[in-house]
């Protein structure tokens, strides 16, 4: 019997008041559940506008709160009416008062199954990406967590850009690995860069598929704030890296797909890649 | 003063006489040497038919040869003459015995500057690249070559799917990665399976300049040789991914081109993925 599951994206825009960012989150959450999505994702930090860009302001730590909380309190009333996975990205203060960019995952009973902290921390270039003033770094590294209809591995925006992320998280079982996302143009004349970025962001993604035969989504927001037009193009990528659904660059879409894992295994009789790998090799520890 | 380097692939049929294709890639290193290629790359085991696929037999063996050896010995000889570096891939037979898929680096003056051993080796689907059977696996890890042009990479073929060979290059300095290649459609229907591993092999090479910001240089035979036709499609990517140049399927051709080793560093100002990785740590060891 082929192992099919149906995985719901949640590209939306994100407007100042976190109530009204909630409201619309959970209004999209009960349609992608109720049209059969099994594990749903929402994009990074979609609660208020991304803080992180512009200046570095205290006020917006007002914005964290804990895991469980009342955001992932009124999601796991879903999860547990629509039997359904909700990835749900937060800035979280947890009790010792450390803050994270956190995915909190939610299972099908409404329990948290376990939170993911972003390990990769961007402060990039002057204003547009400075989590490092908000977040701490994750210590817990990257997990693969078990789900009722796929393994999968939260990882965050950022975390794309690095391998080693993704072949962790894979090589510790996930079969899924989901990308909620905050990133966008600058409204600066930046020349080729502007292309050169996003196809780049697509292509490091689907790479991190291929590489570990892996499934791959990733959910970016729309909308500009301030100097960032948000990308959107939120996409679904099987393990060859092949694009099997994927979203405007200005419109809210919900992408409901269905994803044969038995690909997976396929693929791997093949290119079993995770097993090859020649990390304890002499001079093949970094 | 922009720091530019100029690069010559050698995309080839390969013959069954290993003299007749010694005798091809030496002009063809000269043609290029001559339109001002610094860094000159064969594909992979370009003096024999691609004699990995069907079935294993001893007497391939006799193609191996010492590191230096006649076959290095002819390209030191035009390294010297046109004060160029040159990759030259070769089933290599040490003084020990041993046998290796190996690439000799040969620098300006004809000297070895180094050799590596492919440190992936595949033995995929039955009969079409049971390199197992014929390579020991390398020993020595990946390793990032200084030359009088730039820090380069000599990785081969198969390591093309494994992001640690890319990453721990680049992280010991290399500018370039150079993947000399032997990968081509099996002659059977496949469905959907040739396009898609096709295009996963580009998206592959390219996410390793991505996530590295370095430059990429895939060398691929042509051809139809048993049960395998070549891809060809000899490529160079900068390290946003981007495709600067790009042979044909079928056809042979020199790539040669000029890349600007300063994106190297106006990238990382703004992406510094390597400082940024987390492999220190908890739980991001493998």
């Amino acid at each position: 019997m082929p192992k099919k599951v149906t995985i719901g994206l949640i590209q939306m825009s994100c407007d100042a008041p976190p109530k009204k960012n909630l409201a619309k989150a959970l209004k999209k959450v009960e349609v992608c559940a109720k049209a059969g999505a099994q594990i749903i994702c929402l994009p990074e930090l979609f609660l208020s506008h991304y803080f992180c860009q512009g200046p570095k302001e205290e006020k917006w730590f007002d914005l964290a709160e804990t895991i469980p909380g009342p955001t992932t309190e009124a999601f796991s009333e879903l999860a547990k009416k629509y039997k359904a996975v909700i990835l749900v990205s937060l800035f979280e203060k947890t009790k010792n008062k450390k803050y994270f960019n956190s995915i909190a995952v939610i299972g099908t009973d409404g329990q948290i199954l376990d939170t993911y902290h972003k390990m990769h921390i961007p402060s990039l270039p002057p204003g547009l990406y400075s989590e490092d003033y908000y977040f701490s770094k994750g210590e817990e590294g990257f997990k693969a967590i078990k789900t009722p209809y796929a393994t999968i591995a939260p990882l965050i925006c950022y975390d794309q850009w690095f391998p080693e992320g993704a072949r962790i998280a894979a090589a510790q079982g996930a079969e899924i690995l989901f990308y909620p996302t905050a990133i966008g143009w600058p409204q600066i004349d930046r020349k080729w860069k502007n292309q050169a970025e996003y196809e780049a962001w697509q292509i490091t993604q689907r790479n991190h598929g291929i590489d570990n035969n892996v499934f791959v989504a990733a959910v970016n927001r729309i909308g500009l704030e301030g100097e960032l037009k948000f990308w959107g193009t939120s996409f679904v990528s099987d393990p060859y890296g092949r694009v099997t659904a994927k979203a405007s660059s200005n419109k809210e879409e919900n992408i409901i797909v269905s994803i044969d894992l038995d690909l997976i295994k396929e693929m791997r009789e093949e290119w079993p890649f995770l097993e090859e790998r020649r990390i304890k090799s002499e001079n093949c520890q970094r």
